[in-house]
């Protein structure tokens, strides 16, 4: 079987150090046995002058040679996931390739929403959970917004999360390799029911 | 030719009186002889005891059965459009569905991503723009992040804005009928490139 490829999809690409992480990530692939594709490899433009459009489009085209994705999920300038990387999982998942993430903060989606609106959620009427703000909190118990974690679950797979606290969330590694672990496992890609 | 179908994404869902906001934009749909599919009429549970699940499966089918997206990007809780918004215009994207959105909230993703962190962005070595969090900010001058407003430049259309600061911007419709009229206005949908 040839090697599979694997998207790595992520705030990564925001670092300043984001090519050698994505080459640090590419390592860890070969370690077992897979081939990592870095979104950091292809962002240099196409010369159209469009740099925003050559950027979508070459992370697009490399989406659709990966064979499945691995997203780094932790939270990004608010409380839920990079948007970008979470326009990539949906764009994947209906593809139907196989997506995979972690995140490095701890607590649930909830709890990061109280936290970060500052007041403990309350029960609406409707038996929901709200924020101050008014607008319903969702209450599954998931590191994120219901359709990352049940893309990711759908795939047979969990969001993974450190067991410890990390010291670097953006860059710490351990759970990304948690993934690799987990598809170097696998004779075959996850099936979807 | 049969009546468009439009899914209605957007953190709309969240909203208290997220089945009247979803009806009405189901009202104004069809005076464009559109049909609206809103996932707050699905939000119900199939009776498995797994209703993110059942959740999620109901708007992807919805989706699958839409011709089309209308997402609504208001930033929400944070810097960007809401998370699970931004995952369906990723998956009806990859499935050749035209995507079109509106933000209600005026402002670029760098002017906002500056005032999240409280500091002006400032120019790293690598020619880029970086925030105090040291790590990069996307300076395309575009309403989001770049995956979610290219998507939308793929399909001929550009994020709808509004020409005032609106009072309600999670219920406004304003921009959310503009989306509209330029949908009525064409004979079919746009064509992707």
């Amino acid at each position: 079987m040839a090697m599979s490829k694997i998207y790595l999809a992520g705030p990564d690409v925001f670092l300043p150090d984001a090519v050698e992480i994505g080459q640090a990530k590419q390592r860890l692939c070969a370690k077992y046995g897979l081939e990592g594709l870095s979104p950091s490899d292809s962002e240099i433009g196409d010369g159209s002058g469009d740099l925003s459009g050559a950027i979508f489009r070459a992370c697009l085209a490399m989406m659709n040679q990966a064979d499945l994705v691995i997203a780094n999920l932790t939270p990004f300038r608010g409380v839920s996931a990079d948007s970008g990387t979470v326009f990539e999982l949906g764009y994947a998942f209906a593809l139907g390739k196989p997506v995979l993430g972690y995140s490095n903060l701890p607590g649930t989606l909830l709890e990061r929403v109280a936290g970060h609106l500052g007041a403990e959620p309350t029960r609406g009427p409707d038996g929901r959970l709200y924020g101050i703000d008014r607008m319903a909190i969702e209450d599954f118990g998931q590191v994120d917004n219901l359709m990352i974690a049940e893309a990711i679950r759908a795939d047979g797979c969990r969001i993974v999360v450190p067991a410890v606290p990390v010291a670097d969330p953006l860059r710490d590694l351990g759970a990304f390799e948690t993934c690799l672990v987990a598809l170097a496992g696998l004779t075959q890609p996850p099936a979807r029911d």
